[in-house]
């Protein structure tokens, strides 16, 4: 009895210093920061000035400052893999279930950072920091809009570098990223072998393959089909948002998998009494709820960015040159993570990126996720490689 | 010296009196039929009056009328299976590797016949016959619009069914179909088992899952957001060409596979000397081949058929209630052709179609295809099924 009710008190204590969310496991409250470069020279010469991306981090930075590990995001997201802005925000960081004290990305251990990219698809979610075409260039006043330079993964990471040489860390005691985020995690290992320790890429490839350069393409041209895109002159006019929710459905979609549509939706109507044989109008639920989830995802991104990410990401070969020099680069020892089910980056892919790096006897090992989400189960799943991601860390 | 001779001689005489292409082994020159209902009545009580549909065949009807078997199309697809309408054609019907005499369906035993659907996607193809809302509506002397009846798989049967009747055909030796052709086929077997002697379901299941529900409209978004399309009501002005092309390059995609992509386009630039890295609008050859597609498709096709076939294939459910009891029904031996890589109908659903049909005892079988072309290796890979066909139409 009396030890209950001394947990009861410990248990309230922390509910009143620092809110329910702060238990014993948690990364607690995080706060958004900004790092910005006076001028940045883009892989392909054209100059940006500034470029002001968002961070944040988890974890103490230790003196000699190389216990960081760096999380890098998918393309829909953002810097925020963990923790809560505040008491009240409905939901944890996408990486939550792995980053936090004792967990697998172990913040009482390691100095955990994630930063916003170029380009970021949220660009006005005011927890997101970027720079892109809807960023108003100063040397003009007006939004960079598609005068913005190409960029690719690579200019992503060296805007990271340039954060991490700014906080002193020389050596990243590894790199972590999902989807464009584990392109982000092959670059970093990559082009800067010799500041990486190790690399966890999840559900991510070594390449972009041509069908996804197709599957891309197919993402952005609801988009360009928008006549408010304008051929990406519409700041401070109607922008396409119709275009860039169908954009954000078919990306929905296409990193799910049967199952999740089976359990979420199955062939319910999307209305009471709206049977959908009796009308053209009468809808499917799950097609109801991916047109409210695109059109949700819609209100905080912007349309150019979305084509820039696009661009980003067909472009990327690990290393810049062929796929097979880009993975030979790599020295760190891989942890794959990779979901069976995956329609983005096919487990054939990840078999054949661990196979390269594999070549010249860098340590690979994949760990495969088995879940209903399909692509998604990188974000969704990701539990269940907890363990294997924490050994390998502390090894 | 003699024999050779002899052979030129054969062969010259083969190609003076029937074409080079009326050689052993091909059907010939084919020509599209029409078959004219006054009225139907749709599987939710609408009148269509009247319903014509062209139709095409291959092979001799016997004088017992019991050599018949059905070929349904898929969705973009038509009623051109084998053969050529006129020497100058360049390609025979989709399915002319299997459909000819002594092939897999063996014109010299079977008579085969093959018809439009309703409602078919390539309205506008000279050589297509069908009844949907690009159709003049006799009653109002302008097109159906958006005003033609929801119409469902069962729809296209029974049609199909009165075109056998009208031929005094009273049973099938087999139904054998692609994609919407296998859904076609399932519910033939499953609406009229007794007229059903065999079915040859190629990548298709028995029902169409939530995920694929999703997909369709994903295919259709792209027409929905062309300003053109007005609700529907565009016949006589402006039609959503970009949306239709948009929505057919969707649906060429989806049907694919990453070897084909890697095969077909590799990373190969859209044009010589624009880098894609260099602007936004430099395309890689997949981008731009993919655009080719489907705007030279969206020229024959027209955009409310297309959304009509979308709603006909999300409602399918074989037999029209659940999938168990549809298939439950199915009497007749099954020969199921799938492709390993298909992204459509998934390996998984027709797995669990073959266990549905042959859990009353009703003989299934599944055959393989194993190429580069996804869910298209139905079309392009169906040879490898050739010899599994011919034998199960001729046990």
């Amino acid at each position: 009895m009396v030890r209950t009710a001394r947990i009861l008190l410990f248990v309230a204590a922390l509910a009143t210093s620092a809110g329910w969310w702060a238990r014993a496991g948690e990364v607690g409250l995080v706060e958004k920061r900004v790092f910005e470069l006076p001028s940045y020279t883009t892989v392909g010469g054209k100059t940006i000035a500034p470029v002001r991306v968002g961070w944040e981090s988890y974890g103490r930075l230790n003196e000699a400052k190389d216990n960081a590990i760096l999380i890098t995001h998918f393309f829909s997201g953002t810097s925020h893999a963990a923790g809560k802005y505040s008491e009240s925000d409905p939901a944890p960081g996408y990486w939550n279930a792995i980053i936090g004290p004792g967990k697998a990305i172990d913040t009482d251990r390691w100095f955990v950072l994630s930063s916003d990219t170029l380009v970021n698809l949220n660009a006005y979610d005011p927890k997101v920091i970027t720079t892109g075409p809807a960023t108003i260039n100063p040397a003009t006043g007006k939004p960079w809009g598609t005068e913005f330079p190409i960029v690719t993964i690579r200019d992503f990471v060296n805007v990271q570098k340039a954060l991490l040489e700014s906080l002193g860390i020389r050596k990243l005691h590894a790199v972590v990223g999902a989807s464009m985020g584990a392109l982000q995690a092959f670059e970093w290992a990559s082009a800067h072998p010799e500041m990486v320790g190790r690399v966890v890429p999840v559900i991510g490839a070594g390449w972009v393959d041509p069908f996804l350069v197709g599957w891309l393409d197919a993402w952005a041209t609801p988009i360009r089909l928008d006549p408010n895109w304008n051929g990406g002159d519409y700041y401070g006019k109607t922008p396409p948002s119709a275009g860039l929710a169908a954009a954000l459905k078919l990306v929905t979609l296409h990193a799910r998998w049967i199952e999740w549509a089976d359990k979420a939706f199955g062939r319910s109507w999307a209305e009471e009494g709206k049977d959908p044989a009796a009308a053209l109008g009468h809808r499917f639920k799950i097609e109801a709820a991916l047109e409210a989830t695109g059109a949700a995802r819609a209100k905080l991104a912007d349309a150019n960015h979305f084509l820039y990410l696009v661009k980003a990401n067909q472009l990327f070969v690990a290393g810049g040159e062929t796929v097979e020099k880009g993975l030979a680069r790599i020295q760190a020892p891989v942890l794959l993570v990779a979901a069976k089910e995956d329609l983005i980056f096919f487990p054939r892919r990840i078999e054949e990126t661990a196979r390269a790096i594999a070549a010249d006897g860098t340590p690979v090992e994949i760990v495969w996720l088995d879940g209903t989400d399909g692509h998604l189960d990188g974000i969704t799943a990701i539990g269940q490689a907890a363990e294997r991601i924490k050994a390998f860390l502390e090894r």
